[in-house]
């Protein structure tokens, strides 16, 4: 049953919080309700951050990263590595892979993965002007950092076609046991493979 | 540990966001990169609506329910018994009784329960223009819909010693077990209270 609203513009603020990914309508009247308790300039604050955010944000134009400027903090950035080029699916995997601060090159965001069934395909994708950079020569290595999902299996397949043939090492994401998991609960094809990739004991304890 | 956002508009918007209650970090990131993929046109409107409730919801000057006029649609509305006065804590309350359509009176909002541990008295509720309601004789019963808290008595308490003196009929929320409630799940209170408060079988037949 719907729910009946005495003022037309809580019923409206509730109407477009409710369109927020896993916000039902129960939740959107309350946060509606919070803001009315809210003082009017912080809640012009919060209206206005969303809009400038939605309007003035861009996308790196090397990247393809968010970014307030035309090239990115990290694209801009003298002190990074750019020679060393991480290939991501979204702007939030940048945000995972520099939460880490293990990585200190620079990102091609794709803006997806090549999914036949979702209708993308490579055309889709910032795929080629990632082949650019590699065909300029200036790039030495790309890591594929992609989903392990079929879909990301194939990108990076398409990716690899793409640039084997220039000079440029093309590396993956290591997978194997997470840190912290224990063997008994490890599934089958993750731990299958981490005994096939199996590594210098030494490697890893540099690594700590 | 802080997440790295590439875009300080980005950042603003999920500071924002994750003012709300019951929203984290990773939510409010999930919700401002939703925000980033929808038309320019509809984050706008969605935050203009935020802004519009916040400035021009106001509080009906009889019942002090939320309201676009001065006076709310309820109390404007002349097809309602405006002799019969239902006190709920919240606006919300109002919206929970209005959604089961069993009532057809009015409401007065208190904005909240006596409650000594929070600082709230009697002078920060509307009480008083609930008592001058009740003094203009223009009020033939008021019902007492509070919380079944320790709270919600005092204030009940409260009204009830303060409008005694005059010819109003003073009723409270019928208390027992909910519909769709099994005796031996039931609690010993509610139980016990439904025991001594029994009601004759003929009226629950007219109810249904």
């Amino acid at each position: 049953m719907n729910q009946l609203y005495s003022s037309k513009l809580l019923e409206n603020a509730v109407n477009e919080f409710s369109k927020l990914p896993g916000i039902g309508k129960k939740t959107a009247l309350r946060m509606a309700l919070y803001l009315l308790k809210q003082e009017e300039e912080s809640v012009k604050q919060f209206g206005q951050a969303l809009i400038q955010m939605r309007c003035e944000v861009i996308y790196c134009k090397f990247c393809f990263n968010l970014s307030d400027t035309e090239v990115c903090e990290i694209c801009s950035n003298s002190r990074r590595d750019h020679s060393v080029v991480c290939v991501v699916e979204t702007v939030r995997d940048v945000m995972s892979i520099e939460n880490t601060m293990q990585y200190k090159g620079i990102y091609h965001v794709l803006g997806g993965v090549i999914s036949p069934m979702d209708g993308i395909g490579p055309s889709d994708l910032n795929i080629d002007s990632l082949v650019q950079k590699v065909a300029d020569g200036k790039v030495s290595e790309i890591i594929l950092a992609l989903s392990a999902t079929m879909e990301g299996d194939t990108t990076n397949f398409y990716i690899y076609r793409k640039v084997k043939s220039f000079s440029v090492v093309i590396s993956t994401l290591a997978r194997g046991l997470a840190v912290g998991d224990e063997l008994e609960y490890a599934d089958q094809v993750t731990l299958g493979r981490s005994i096939v990739n199996r590594m210098p004991f030494e490697s890893t304890i540099k690594n700590n």
